[in-house]
């Protein structure tokens, strides 16, 4: 997978040094743009177009679609295939899927859904309703139990399998891990990198849709960098009823995970961490 | 503005330490839906939503209608106002803001710009031609060069004067230096914070467009994080000449920054920075 990441000269500034100015090699991370293309019975169009990292594309698509409610099971995706398209050298770009959904899937309106309501404008109590109404799995009913310890260790963890944050320093990753043994071991099902944290995230998603693992019983999902309402709006599509980021939560990100019975760790940074919602997961 | 941030109680869990388990006050940055409603001579629709933190947020609906190209002159949009619409407790929610604009300006079709082309499906360098035919300013064109020493000095003065950040350690910040005294100078001009970066670059853009300083000639827009394609994008529709990083840019980034004359700074923490494009406006 040469896409993941490109070779460029850069000009490194090292104040004080020896040789403050030299020219050197690094690697970047690749951004490209996906379109995602939704074909059903009557229509076909363009649903919705992402930056990201290329690879698992089919996973990414089939994430995105779980996290926006239009399929929570893998029958309802027929296909996915790479439209053609090629750059100005000739080569196809990969950057265009289709997704065909089966026929009494509902096809949502042209383009993303919007939390707009009639009701007052649009506010975060739209947001967090809109969530609940296209949920198809209750991440509150979920029994799973953690030691801290546990915790506070998934972050290494994580970032010991990254391997395109060692090359290249600028993506983020979702890592999903299986509670066992009573809450005191976990085991990583799946990693995903990517320059968009969201696509990180749908691409663990799409990967368990496709394995038929939906939902994501007794598993925490780790992150990097902040928790957003969107990523904890995909942790309740998908069922996740732990998700744990190294950094800050939101106001939103926080009131959506009491409203769906998610635990939302943050800040967890190896000595400790700050439980935002549903504490009584955590083991004492 | 106490919508900015909001206090949570908190389970902090601290291991091997003598209270490994306490609650206490949290403060979280609020992170709420904007929508922004469009309003020409025809027709008034609804064109984009975004998750934000509240404030600034005339300045923010200014800022993401010049990076999409809509407008780029102050007169452009003839009036901003908050839209009615209440909450559960009857409250003015302020998540909707109307932009009417001059009618002479093209109204974009509904639904934010995806950057497709018949020619090759989608791909970089159609997301790039796509700012290049867009642009009203060119980057290319300015002069400005810059002492290594200030550039590295950017972050920390960002980090300084960040207040959101100092209480959640939950924000993005962006923020836009002038630079004087033959590029041994720079005074802050606008600072913005925001739960998403390109929502804090979108409100410094609209603050300079309201202020009748596009194009930004002479400045150099210092942001926490990473540099996308989408920041590029942001920097080149308003002129910006130098965009810096504290993380990673994306190949994308690169691409677009060199194709639009842009200098763009990558890993700047404050012994250093990397150079990815236009390091001529580099003095050594």
């Amino acid at each position: 997978m040469g896409r993941l990441s490109q070779r460029r000269r850069v000009r490194k500034f090292v104040l004080g040094s020896e040789y403050p100015v030299r020219d050197k090699e690094d690697v970047l991370a690749v951004e490209e743009p996906l379109e995602i293309r939704l074909a059903g019975t009557a229509r076909t169009f363009s649903y919705s177009v992402t930056m990201r990292t290329p690879g698992d594309d089919f996973d990414l698509v089939a994430g995105f679609l779980v996290s926006e409610g239009v399929v929570w099971e893998p029958g309802q995706i027929i296909a996915e295939r790479f439209c053609g398209g090629e750059d100005e050298e000739g080569r196809q770009t990969f950057n265009v899927v289709q997704a065909q959904l089966r026929p009494d899937v509902v096809m949502p309106e042209t383009g993303r859904a919007v939390y707009t309501s009639s009701s007052c404008g649009i506010c975060g109590t739209d947001s967090i309703e809109s969530v609940r109404r296209s949920g198809h799995y209750s991440p509150a009913d979920d029994g799973v139990r953690l030691l801290p310890e546990l915790v506070a260790g998934l972050p290494a963890r994580l970032r010991e399998a990254q391997g395109l944050f060692d090359k290249t320093g600028g993506v983020h990753a979702a890592g999903l891990f299986r509670v066992g043994d009573g809450g005191t071991s976990a085991e990583l099902l799946c990693l995903r990198e990517d320059v968009g944290r969201h696509n990180a995230v749908d691409k663990v998603v799409g990967w368990a849709l496709r394995s038929g693992a939906l939902p994501l019983s007794e598993t925490v999902l780790q992150v990097s960098g902040r928790a957003s309402f969107e990523l904890v709006q995909k942790a309740a599509m998908a069922g996740i009823p732990v998700l744990a980021a190294v950094s800050a939560p939101s106001s939103l990100a926080v009131e959506l995970a009491e409203e769906t019975g998610i635990t939302l760790i943050g800040f967890s940074r190896g000595a400790g961490f700050n439980v935002y919602a549903g504490h009584e997961r955590l083991l004492s």
